[in-house]
């Protein structure tokens, strides 16, 4: 056993959530700034921007076991859950992929933030 | 008025104490890495590390106006209360640097954080 | 004399310009993502991104005393010149505030770079 | 064909090698921070943490396609040959595992720096 106990599982997923979900928020905002209506993307890239940022602080912070894993979860859970309502509105693959890995990303996070 | 309305005095405070916090962190950690009873520091140097990267992750969100403002501010206003309680039990001056700088940023985190 | 010996006061001021180029370029993403012709500001907000964050992890080394000194502040002046390049252009106040931040900056950076 | 054209299987496998590394020197060094004789681990834990903090840049910029990836790949190949240097010495799992994924990232960042 680890030294998260019982939860390593859960971290471990939770990890993997976070890393694709900054993979995808960069490539969501990178490809935002190249649409032809960028106007409609601006909230987009702004999310998208937050969410990578707080998911990878998290990812690193449950990496090295801290101590302040229940209450970044719940941060990434939220910022996960902001990006994903607005980026689930528009109809762009980038878009629609960024969504699921948010929504992915916000319940590992749920799990671990309790 | 800027973006961010009547709390604009207060978001620059408070970017200012996390940048400071940072940077006494970064230093504590490093100066504990070189103690000769680097054995009592360990957990020094753990939480010097989980606030720098909240803490700059922090003052981030912050400059760019983030709607997770108040969410960072109270995950960070955690970290900060959790490193000045360790590192103000040394004697370093490092150490009772960071310590306060920690503080400094807990506090104007708080008035945030609400 | 501190860790770094005869160049301690050259580090203080980069890290110091780093970090005001960390703000300025994070406050002008943010504003450019609020500008009536955004579609002008694509490649501001691009350079904007990167610039903030190879400035805050060119801080971060600086001030943990890291032996990559050389190297990332190479770097680092490299984003800094290519972002003043397009923020000059640009007529707006936080665009020009902006190129200042990383001129400052990418002079700091050239004198730890040699 | 991506946005990065020819060499879009080589970026990826870079972001996966550079995501692979940050993990591995976190848990390194904070499996270190832990050790008996952490007075051995001062450099170990030094360099993963300078070394994390480099591949995760790296990794950032190459999610978005950034105009610096030649660069910032030579600069995370320079970081982990010095962590693999280091962590290769001992015998700790940790340190070994590290090591490796310290190499394999050097190996996928050269492909990108030249």
């Amino acid at each position: 056993m680890g030294r998260w106990g019982m939860n390593d599982r859960l971290i471990r997923e939770c990890i993997e959530a976070c890393l694709a979900c900054v993979t995808a928020c960069e490539e969501c905002a990178s490809a935002c700034l190249s649409e032809p209506e960028i106007d409609m993307m601006r909230g987009c890239i702004r999310l998208d921007r937050d969410c990578a940022d707080v998911c990878a602080v998290t990812a690193r912070l449950l990496m090295r076991g801290s101590d302040l894993h229940a209450q970044v979860c719940a941060l990434c859970a939220g910022a996960c859950a902001a990006c994903a309502a607005e980026c689930g509105q528009h109809r762009h693959d980038h878009c629609q992929r960024c969504a699921e890995a948010c929504r992915r990303c916000e319940a590992a996070c749920r799990k671990l933030a309790a």
